[in-house]
C-alpha cells in the first residue's frame, strides 16, 4: 500500500505543495505545484484561495499525512504575523480533511534530503529532482514542499511504527 | 434595517466574539462569547474549533460586516506567529461566508469606545457594559470583540456611505 505525504510550504503569496508516495523503499512524486495569489488581492480572499485549493488537492490525491516546516523564527514580527496567517489556514485545511500534520525544523528537512542541515536551496533542488526522478526542476516553493514530504517519508521508514516523528 | 457587525478578537486559546446591531443611532448587543480551546489540544484541532464556531455564529446571526484589530506589533516573533495562525483562520472564516472584514488599530478602537486611545481594559469594559446596556461585564476577550464591533458601527455612522473605513 505505502503512504502518501502532502508536503506544504505556506505563504500568503505563494504556497508550495508536493505529494509523494512511499512504497517499498522508493519515493514517487504524484504531484507538485504552487498556489499563487496576486499581491493586490485582499488577504481574506488570498487565504480562501489557499484553503480551497489545498482541500481540493487533499481530496484528489488522498494523502495519509501532511508535513510542514516548524517556524521558530522569522526576520521580524510583521513577517512572522503574515507567515502565521497562511500557516494557520494550511493547518486548518489539513484538520478539516482529517489529515494528521507532522512538523519538521528546516535543518532536519535539509539533513534528510541533502545530508547536511545547512544545505543551500540549489542543493535541495538538485536532490529533489534526482531522488524523485523529475524531468525538470520544480519551482522553489514546490521544491521546499517536496523536501518536507520526503523528510516525513524518510522519518517514517526509519522510525517505522514507533509513532509520530515530530522534531 | 440597520447593520449587524461581528467583532472578533482572535486567539488560539481564547477567541472573543461580539455581535452588535446598529439602527437609528442606537447599538444593541445580539450576542457575545468566547471560543475556548484547551492548551493541550493540538493546534490544527484548535484552529478547526475556532473556524467551525465562527462559521456557525455568522450563519446564525447573519452579520453584514466583520471587524478585527490590526496587528502591527507583538511581544516577540514567536507570539506574532501564533497570533497570526488564529488570525488567518478568522479572516478565512469571514471570507468563506462572504463577510467583508474591516480592520482597526487598537488605539482607534479605544478612542471610539472610551474617547481616548490609551484607555485601560477596565475602562473599555465599563463603557461596553454601559453603551450596550448589558446586565453583566462580559469576559475580557468578548469585551474586546464588542469594542471592535462598536468601533466599526461608529465609523459607519460617522462616515456614512463614504465607503470602507479602514484605519
Amino acid at each position: 500500500m505505502g503512504i502518501v505525504v502532502l508536503g506544504i510550504d505556506p505563504g500568503s503569496l505563494v504556497t508550495g505543495y508536493g505529494v509523494v508516495r512511499g512504497e517499498g523503499g522508493k519515493a514517487t512524486c504524484l504531484d507538485y505545484g504552487t498556489i499563487r495569489n496576486h499581491g493586490k488581492t485582499a488577504l481574506p480572499r488570498r487565504l480562501g484561495v489557499i484553503y480551497n485549493q489545498l482541500i481540493r488537492i487533499a481530496r484528489d490525491l488522498a494523502p495519509t499525512a501532511a508535513a510542514v516546516e516548524t517556524l521558530f523564527y522569522s526576520k521580524n514580527v510583521r513577517t512572522a504575523l503574515v507567515q502565521g496567517e497562511a500557516r494557520g489556514v494550511v493547518l486548518l485545511a489539513c484538520e478539516q480533511v482529517n489529515l494528521p500534520v507532522y512538523e519538521y525544523a528546516p535543518s532536519v528537512v535539509k539533513q534528510a534530503v541533502v545530508g547536511q542541515g545547512g544545505a543551500t536551496k540549489g542543493q535541495v533542488g538538485f536532490m529533489i529532482r534526482r531522488l524523485l526522478d523529475l524531468p525538470a526542476l520544480p519551482p522553489e516553493d514546490a521544491c521546499d514542499a517536496l523536501a518536507i514530504a520526503l523528510c516525513h517519508l524518510h522519518r517514517v521508514s526509519v522510525q517505522g511504527l514507533k509513532g509520530r516523528g515530530r522534531e
